[in-house]
C-alpha cells in the first residue's frame, strides 16, 4: 500500500474528528437568569472542546511528520495506525463524559477526568509504537535519519507518554486542574512542535 | 509541511461543517395545523442553515485564494489556520443556538445573534490574520504579489471585520434584521469575489 | 480555481451527506411483538434509505460527468455547483422527514412526499443549469463536445427535470407510490447512466 | 471514470463511517454506584464499538488490493462498489442495534446479532462479486493476475462469506458469542491480510 492512500484516509478521520468535537455542544435551555447565564453554566462544554480540538490539531500535525519518515507502508505500520486512529475516533466521546461530569465533583469528576487522559495516553503511546516502528527498521524508512533527530524523537515520545500518564494520575485529585493542564501541554507542544518543522 | 495536506485537511473540515448544519434541521411535530404549518413555524431554521451554508462557501472559497497565496507553510501559518478551522466548526453550533432562540425576542435572541454573528467575526478576524502572515513576509508567499493587489487585500478584510463587528453591535437591535444583513453580506460577498477570482 | 479542488470538495460533500442517511436509522424501542416486529414496523425509514442513498450516488456519477466537461471553473459554476450541494446535503432532512411521516397518511404524508421529491427537482434544476453553463460558453468547456451528445444531454437533463416535476404531484396522490417511482426512476439512471459513461 | 476518483469517494465514505462509531458512545447517567459502574455497564457498546471498528479497517484495506487490480471502472464495478458502501454506512446502525439489545436476552438479543452478522454478509457477498466481476473480465484487470493469486482470492472471499453466513446461525444461539467470534475473526483477518499486503 502506498503511503498517501494511508495518509488521505487517516486526514479524513482526523477531520472528522475535529469538526464532530462542534456536534457535542448543546443548545442550552433558558431557567431564570436567561440564555448568557445558560451559556455560562456550559463553560465546561467550550473548555473540553477548545482543549480536544487543539489536541487533534496536534497529533495531526505529529502524524504527518510521522508518517513522511516511513518510505514503506507495510502490516505493522497500518496495524498500529488503526490503533492511533481508533484513539482519535474516542476523543469526542471522552471530551463529552468530561464536558458532563467536570463540574460534578468527587469521584465522578475525577474517573471522567481519567478516562479523558487515558484516551490521550493510549494516543500517545500508539504514536510512540509507531515511531519506534517506522524508526526501528531501515526498509520502513523513507531516508536516514541523524542519530541527533532520532534521539530527539524518542525524547520527545516519551516524554509525552510520561505527561499523559501524568495526567491520568493527577485526574483522581482535580479534575479542571486536570482539563487546565491539557490545555497548558497542548499549547506548549503547539509551539514546540511548530518550532521545529523539520523534526516534527 | 507542503501547503497540498494543509489544504486537504481543511477542506475535509469545511466540506463536514457545512454538511453537518443540514444535520440540526429537525423533523417537526405536528400539532393542530398539519405539516405544512409544522415547517412554516421552523423558518428560523431553514433561513440560518442557508444564511450559514452560504456563508461556509465563501469562506471555503476566500481561504482557497488565500492559501494559493502561500509558498511555505510554516509554524504561524498552521497556527491561524487551526483557529479559521476553530471557528468554522463552531458554525454548526451557533447556528442552531441562532434558529432556536431567533424567534423567542428580548434578550436571548439578541445574544443568541451576538454569538452567531461573533463567530463569524473570530472567523474574519483569524482570516485576516493568515493574510497578513503570508504577505507580510516574502519568504512565505508564493511569488510577489502586485502592491494593488495587496492593497486590494488589505481593504477586504478591514471591511470584512467591520462588517462583522457591526453585526455584533446590530444583534442586540434586532435578531432577524442581523440574520437578513449576514444573508445581504454572504450573497454580496459571494457575487463579488466570483467576480475577481484572480484576486480571490 | 482548478477543477480538481472542486472535484474534492464536492466528493467530500457527498460522500458526508451519504453516510450520514444512516445516522437517521433509529434503533427502535420493543413493545410487544418483540424486535423482529419493532424492526418491520420501521420499513419506512430504510426503503427511504436505500432510495436517497441510491440518488445521491447517482448525482454523484453525473456530477463527475459534468464536471470532467469543464476546461474551466468560474463563479457561475462555482456558484450553481454550491446550490447542488446544498441540494445534496439537504436529502437527509427531507429522507427522514418522509420516514416519519409515510405511513401517517393524510395530507401530512402527502406534503412529506413533495418536501421529499422536491430537494430532488431543486438538484435536478441546479444540475440541469450547471450543464448549460458549462456546455453553453466554449471557453468553459474542456473541450467541444459533440452536437449529438449535447443535445443527448440536453433531452436528459430535460426530462429528468420532468420527472421529478411528475413526482412532486404525485406525492399528493400517494406518498408511498411515490417513494416507490422515486426507487424505479434511481434503478432506470443508475443503469441507464452506466450504460454510456462516456456521455455520464 | 477513472479508478482514482471512485477510490477517493469510497475512503471519504470509510472514513466518516469509521469516525460515526463513535458517535454512538453515549454518556452514561449515573445511578447509584457511580460512573465507574454506570461505565462498566455500557461495556456491550465499547466492544461493539471496537469490533465494528476493526471490521471496517479491514474491509479498508481489502477494499483497496482490490480496486488496485482493477485497470477500468466500468458501471458493473461502480454498481457493485455502492452495494459494498450501502453495506458500509450500515454499520453503525447495526453496531448501536447490537449494542442496545446484546445484554437483554431472548429472542431480540439473537435477532440484534443476526442484523450484526447480515450486515457483515452482505459486505462480504458484495465484495467477493467486486473480485470475481474485476477479475473475470480481462479488460477490467490492471495487468493479468497470476492463477494461483486469482485461485488464493477465490478461496479467501468464498471462505469469508462462509464464515459470516456462519455467524448469521450463530446469532440464534448466542449473540455475545457472536461478538467474541467477530472480534476474534476481525483479528484473524488483520494478522492474516497484513501478512500478505501483495495479495490484499
Amino acid at each position: 500500500m502506498d503511503r498517501g492512500r494511508l495518509e488521505a484516509f487517516s486526514d479524513g478521520v482526523f477531520a472528522i474528528a475535529i469538526t464532530l468535537l462542534a456536534l457535542d455542544l448543546a443548545v442550552p435551555r433558558v431557567d431564570t437568569g436567561g440564555l448568557p447565564a445558560a451559556l455560562g453554566h456550559q463553560w465546561p462544554q467550550y473548555a473540553a472542546f477548545v482543549v480536544s480540538f487543539a489536541v487533534i490539531g496536534i497529533i495531526w500535525i505529529n502524524h504527518h511528520g510521522l508518517l513522511a519518515l516511513a518510505g514503506r507502508v507495510d502490516r505493522t505500520v497500518l496495524a498500529l495506525n488503526l490503533v492511533v486512529l481508533l484513539a482519535v475516533v474516542s476523543i469526542p466521546f471522552s471530551t463529552r463524559l468530561l464536558a458532563t461530569y467536570l463540574t460534578k465533583g468527587g469521584t465522578n469528576a475525577h474517573v471522567a477526568a481519567a478516562v479523558y487522559s487515558g484516551v490521550f495516553l493510549v494516543m500517545a503511546i500508539a504514536m510512540s509504537m509507531l515511531f519506534l516502528a517506522i524508526t526501528g527498521d531501515r526498509r520502513r524508512l523513507h531516508e536516514s535519519l541523524e542519530p541527533s533527530a532520532l534521539r530527539a524523537g524518542y525524547w520527545r515520545f516519551g516524554i509525552g507518554q510520561l505527561v499523559y500518564l501524568g495526567t491520568v494520575g493527577l485526574s483522581f485529585v482535580s479534575a479542571p486542574l486536570t482539563l487546565a493542564v491539557h490545555l497548558v501541554v497542548a499549547v506548549y507542544y503547539l509551539v514546540d512542535q511548530l518550532r521545529a518543522p523539520t523534526a516534527a
